[in-house]
């Protein structure tokens, strides 16, 4: 079941996946000459927004999660791109470390650490994962409900190195954003691979140094395919120094809520749009969903309840929000049965590996999916995303639709690499 | 569906199935070393044989057909080990040219034309379809039973670049074996990659060479999992100098059959095995499963009838059989229904992408299943051959089943990538 687009008559994303499947070997070689140049992350998951006017990535998770929610038939192909990133990386590697979020009691995460250590396993490497949780002194065995079991062990620090019990990996994978910060145990971890470095981690990583990046990749990524650049890229502006509760930069916001209004009312005036313009107000350092709220005018900006102001403050693991980005929202076209959705892609090196649709019943397409009550439906296995068909009409034919979707995830893929490089602590300055 | 082992219960490759799972992080490992010395074949084929008490290559092919013959749901894969695999030799690459077979009235190898041109249109190059027939002097349209047209153009060589009309590619993709020798336009091309290179061509390549190449990589991949070398590998020998027609050679040929039953006949009594043992005679740079016989005594290589010598003498595009590999000769065990069959491995780059089985019912289990009456069943989908399942009971799952062929198969490509290092005309002699 693939879902349906609420306009698939006409409409400029139809044109672009015409485009863009016309354009496949001139995309497809342009990916590869980025990447003799760049590197891609290790691995990224990219939320995507369809609005039928324009498509773009919201999202960028350095740190993906979610890995069981893709579908079984996906595993292959993540287990083949997991083969070659391991190639490039560490080739006489025979461990991998694998470091997972602290929220132990989550089976579907857990579901996801059982998943990843499968694909690295069939990939090639005996896999451990090391947890930072304090409270696990010694190895625990999860049972999860698929009936698979899942073990955790407490990560064991040397001077130079780090591992478990018996076990000194050459690669440490992070499955651990460092929203509360680098953990003791990773620092001056020079002898190990550690993937993704530290500084993609949420107490260095900004959305708006993301989105900048972005700009970059698009400007030339449009003229190769001949789109206007903003079909393909939200306007984001942000504002630092802000702080919910004591009611601090409410005017920057204000203001950055205007300024990025006014510039989406001008474009769809115009393309003839008749949506109502909204932003998306994020934690700039933020993630799982939180530190979110959607805006339609200025002047929603001030005067924020208690309730909204403490929504705001504090995003996950008591991360104090003082930098926040400011996006053009994008009105979500998709639907799963009544229920609005967006994908979701999953890569591995730069592969696109998978991905899957978050659906939730009880939100409007102009608000934020990742929230409590979402649920996941993988996409279905006969929609392969790099097998296209340019001869089926634009938006009937999911593969064509999904090869779309891969290449803007890719797109936001090239934009996370350009900006690792440019965040990187021990990075030559010119 | 998957063929069916006539011996499930116990035997060799059972275990050895049982051990290449447990040894699957050290074995990829070991790939991985491999290939960070040597280069893989840019695309493979490789013929197994599964005797239940031991598994091992028949045939390696460097230009192989059939990918028709692969199940669609494989497809993603091979797009993606094609990225992969361009990348690494030409990524600034815009176009491919194909060179096939001259067999152009065979609809079944026109489709496998078909799908290697969707492979690379996938992957990212503009794909054209040159031919070396003369008779084919401007473009022609073929339709092919599946709906599908595919457009044989005729080659244009300039003084150092060949192409199609309008058409100048960086590389030219050889799916033509070069069995009658490497065509004149495809001579002296220093500025284009010529993927394989001319030497994989028969003109020059020698089954015996291969299986020399196999037997070091064996003797160390035997060490890794502990077992004997014999158990992964057909003993063989050679004959020069052979001329079916003239009855000359005959003595040796006796004589290297002699030799090689007699070492298959110590090693069945070593492990009880009550096979009559048979060794298979092959022109040593034939194709298509011409010039093979079967043969269980030293007695039959005299007097052979003109029948057979005929059938002998001469090979795949009327080349003269000199060179002959006298090869032990493996009772295949498996069957699907009541057929003999036999799997085939489709690499590309270093990596497995697919397989099928070669069946024919009219064949018994230690015949060639390679002659006309054959058909080919996909793997299936489900099966998939790189997410291996170690709690099953050895025999019983398909996809351990695959692996185990998978990574035999690679042993061979490993071992064709030592043979062309070993042919290149450009190597340093030290």
């Amino acid at each position: 079941m693939i879902p349906h687009l609420i306009s698939t008559e006409s409409g400029p994303v139809l044109e672009l996946e015409q485009r863009i499947l016309e354009a496949q070997p001139a995309i497809e070689r342009w990916f590869r000459l980025e990447w003799m140049e760049h590197s891609p992350p290790f691995y990224a998951s990219v939320d995507l927004r369809n609005g039928g006017f324009k498509l773009a990535p919201v999202d960028t998770n350095l740190f993906p999660g979610g890995w069981n929610n893709l579908s079984d038939e996906m595993l292959p192909l993540a287990v083949q791109a997991a083969m070659a990133a391991i190639e490039k990386i560490c080739p006489e590697a025979k461990g991998l470390l694998l470091i997972p979020e602290k929220h132990t009691r989550n089976t579907f995460y857990l579901e996801n650490l059982a998943k990843l250590t499968q694909i690295f396993h069939q990939a090639g490497l005996k896999v451990h994962v090391g947890t930072v949780d304090d409270t696990i002194t010694e190895p625990k065995h999860v049972q999860l409900p698929n009936g698979s079991e899942l073990l955790l062990e407490p990560l064991v620090r040397s001077k130079r190195r780090l591992g478990t019990k018996d076990f000194d990996p050459c690669t440490i994978l992070l499955n651990n954003d460092l929203s509360s910060g680098v953990p003791t145990n990773l620092a001056g971890l020079y002898e190990q691979y550690v993937l993704p470095p530290l500084q993609a981690g949420w107490t260095v990583r900004r959305k708006s140094t993301h989105f900048k990046s972005y700009d970059d990749v698009i400007k030339r990524f449009a003229k190769l395919i001949g789109v206007d650049p903003w079909m393909l890229n939200p306007y984001f502006t942000q504002c630092g120094n802000i702080d919910f509760q004591e009611r601090q930069g409410e005017n920057c916001l204000a203001d950055a809520v205007d300024t990025v209004l006014a510039k989406v009312r001008k474009k769809y005036k115009e393309y003839g749009i008749h949506e109502k313009p909204f932003v998306a107000v994020k934690a700039d350092a933020g993630t799982y969903g939180m530190g979110v709220m959607m805006v339609h005018d200025a002047s929603e900006m001030k005067d924020l309840n208690r309730k909204t102001r403490n929504k705001m403050s504090v995003v996950k693991e008591g991360m104090e929000v003082r930098d926040v980005i400011i996006q053009e929202g994008i009105p979500s076209i998709e639907r799963l049965q009544e229920a609005v959705c967006e994908p979701v892609v999953y890569m591995m090196d730069r592969y696109v590996v998978g991905g899957f649709y978050r659906v939730h019943a009880d939100r409007g397409p102009s608000e934020n999916l990742n929230s409590p009550g979402m649920h996941f439906v993988p996409l279905a296995f006969d929609e392969q995303f790099n097998v296209t068909h340019p001869e089926a009409k634009p938006g009937t034919n999911g593969p064509n639709r999904f090869y779309m979707y891969g290449v803007i995830a890719r797109l936001a893929l090239v934009a996370a690499s350009y900006e690792l490089e440019r965040t990187d602590p021990e990075a030559e300055t010119v």
